[in-house]
């Protein structure tokens, strides 16, 4: 192909208008550079269209009716509930087209301009945007790649692709399960678990990859499983998955657990997946961008690849595929080309899930602080000892926070319990500004409030929380 | 009297068990001090007994209640929910017991010696303790003051007091009001008006002492005014109240407004007042504490009074009558006690309101920062922009942060909006921690969370929020 004078001179173009892409757009548009959006399907991507915000949806829908079932506590009475999927699905797309016209005005506002085709390298200096029979070529001064990821099930399920939920397909279900079985550990798997048991199926998690556990801090870890198993949920750990079968609308999964062929049914089958990056259709070989092993485009904190002028973002890049991720990168790679030398760290990403009750986590697990040789003080604090939480009858969950014995600077904060997704923030700011224990003692903090449970899980550090007996002299003795 | 060899011999006395009172006993006993607590009627005071702790209750509920009331969009079908108020005094009533049996087991655990009865000063180093016919003299070495307040209703509601509900009495009412009159402009006739409006009630507001506005930064009473016109609570504000009287089951206001003469009637009347130390029944006089012309107690920032052995925290000393306020000031009096120089700190207090939507607040606001002579930048994001609020439904609100435009240190944090309580800890550790916008700028925050609306509010400052729409050039222009 002859692509000569009749390409289009552009500024920056962006592949990919999901939240790593429609985030670096608006900042180079801010910047004042000049911004070509392309996008293959829909703005906002994956996560606003099928993943982060469907899932939300469905787990706030979950916890409003585990509400209205303890309403009667509260002086709320009146009939039963029933639930209804196609009217949640009605809501669901209701408030997708709401937030998708809201990224289409703010991009349309920063006058960047968005076309709609699929992207690829024809050289280093441009891309070429086909859209059925239309192929306009552009010729950039700088490029962000932004084309995410897709799940890719586990060699057993592949077969059976098609009828198997990933994260992106999950949202479109149309009837509650009877029997879901889960393939996962992550926060993702824990979300859909709890959601679907709330609004009445039979849920059993099968802990990908033969884990022992959830990816967790190892005390979530352990109230996860209290929680699980006050729901109902089963969970089989360490074991190998071997065969996957669907008949007669039930999926069989065959299993080696201690030795022992075992099998679990199900109506519905969710697995967690892994991402796989999408660069297939990019042309990347011809642009000399490198990629890890796994076929991710390796980044610097910049958001930079090999070729200097090129950035990735989000899910394409090496590191969690999470939206945070890629928002942070898009914002990033926009400031690096426009001369700004920020950069990305994601020491004190936040883990976040909307569970019942919420998880939310940030920096080091006691684990990896461990093992990362810190000296270590553990500060924990339950919520049912927290007023707010008695009150409001939600006393499940604690808050735990690892700190260097030595430089007493906060490492890592863990929280499961309602509350737990807004608080983690200040632990997240704590951390980013290196706070040692006495700068989250000093601060005031509202009462009653979950956000004392912070608090008092510092002052544990220094067995000095106030609605924590005190303890014993023997366990005194064998702290020392 | 003579009281001689008969005296007790205590170390640290405490008179008062509300939240000042028992957080002082425990620090005290953490720092290896002998405590005696004396409390004339249950441990936990008024907080948790009449205020907080039962107002958080009926909030929570009525918050519980309007969120039934939307369940439909959700998916959450059922019959029509009533509301049984006797109901929720029972969970009420449940919940206090547990809290009360929870700090009691806390005093034991302490060795706290719990003594029931009326305490006063005898003399410089000597407390008699009143219960019944017994009598009691304890020689101390500390004291502290943490007998609280008590509401002083207006001189126009004195003389039906009885019949006028006030923040002690209104989580004893036994019925829905049908027209509830509401007097005050802070945060608890706002908690009072909102709970009761969505509960069922006709509510109208009289804001205090002829005040033009509500007790918060200017852009929250303006999203606040906004708020109540939809929920369809009548304000009545820059008037003077002249007369009450009570006829037939129903209490009509006189007042003057503009020159004119005019009533409203309703069936109850809750009035926000101001609190009066409770000093009068301590002996203050015989021990030389020197007490403020409004009769509170005049402390340091160690809580310590004009006597130096002698301490006083909570609503019996100067400033808002918040339990927060208390709590710190009963662990700063109990470690200086014990030697240690911490001091407590009211520069970031948080004042919350637990209203639809809640309001948290910290630092100064807009007004105060510009009449310290601050030169001021504001960022403000509407949470109407916010993802997570999006979808939840909840998209009422914004955060608005304040900065000093030398230094770009933040001065002050305003949220209105689903989270803002928890989410006001990390306005408040980042107040505390003196965090420049870049501090707030650099963190992750999950996405979707309404967390991100702070991030966008910081980043406003600088005009770069992803979210908020370019400013047309001549806004731009006006800016600069």
């Amino acid at each position: 192909m002859v692509v000569g004078e009749l390409a289009h001179e552009c500024d920056v173009i962006i592949i990919g208008g999901g939240p790593g892409g429609y985030h670096a757009a608006i900042r180079a548009a801010q910047l004042g550079r000049s911004v070509t959006l392309v996008e293959q399907d829909q703005l906002g991507g994956i996560c606003l269209n099928k993943g982060c915000i469907p899932s939300k949806i469905l787990t706030q829908s979950a916890e409003k009716f585990t509400s209205f079932q303890e309403g009667e506590n509260w002086g709320l009475e009146g009939g039963g509930i029933s639930f209804n999927l196609n009217k949640l699905q009605q809501y669901k797309q209701q408030k997708i087209e709401q937030l998708r016209a809201g990224v289409e005005a703010l991009c349309q506002a920063n006058k960047i301009e968005i076309l709609n085709g699929s992207a690829f390298f024809l050289s280093e200096d441009k891309v070429g945007v086909e859209k059925g029979d239309k192929f306009d070529v552009f010729r950039f001064r700088n490029a962000i790649i932004a084309t995410g990821g897709t799940p890719e099930k586990p060699p057993w399920a592949r077969e059976l692709s098609e009828l198997v939920f990933d994260q992106h397909s999950i949202s479109d279900l149309s009837e509650i399960p009877e029997k879901l079985l889960i393939y996962g550990s992550d926060y993702i798997a824990l979300e859909i678990g709890m959601a679907f048991q709330a609004l009445g199926s039979k849920v059993t998690m099968i802990l990908d990859d033969g884990k022992e556990d959830f990816d967790f801090d190892q005390s979530i870890c352990r109230e996860l499983k209290r929680i699980l198993k006050k729901k109902k949920i089963d969970i089989v750990k360490n074991s190998e998955v071997l065969e996957l079968q669907h008949k007669e609308d039930m999926f069989t999964v065959t299993f080696e657990l201690k030795g022992k062929i075992e099998t679990i049914s199900g109506t519905h089958l969710f697995v967690s997946t892994t991402i796989r990056p999408n660069t297939n259709q990019l042309g990347l070989s011809r642009i000399g961008v490198e990629q890890c092993a796994a076929g991710f485009i390796k980044v610097d904190a910049q958001s930079r690849t090999t070729q200097k002028h090129i950035f990735a973002v989000g899910d394409v890049t090496e590191g969690p595929a999470l939206a945070v991720k890629a928002i942070k990168q898009g914002k990033t790679a926009a400031e690096a080309i426009a001369g700004i030398q920020s950069q990305s760290d994601f020491h004190f990403i936040p883990i976040v899930a909307h569970t019942q009750p919420p998880i939310a986590s940030a920096g080091l697990t006691e684990k990896e602080a461990i093992n990362m040789g810190n000296d270590i003080e553990i500060g924990q604090f339950s919520m049912s000892a927290n007023g707010f939480s008695t009150l409001a009858g939600k006393k499940e969950g604690f808050i735990k926070v690892i700190s260097c014995k030595e430089k007493q600077v906060l490492l890592g904060i863990h929280m499961v319990g309602t509350g737990a997704i807004e608080l983690i923030s200040a632990g997240i700011t704590a951390l980013e500004m290196a706070a040692r224990d006495e700068d989250l003692i000093f601060p005031n903090y509202p009462h009653p409030s979950i956000n004392e449970g912070l608090l008092e899980a510092v002052e544990a550090l220094r067995n000095q929380a106030i609605h924590i007996p005190p303890k014993s002299k023997n366990e005194q003795k064998l702290k020392v």
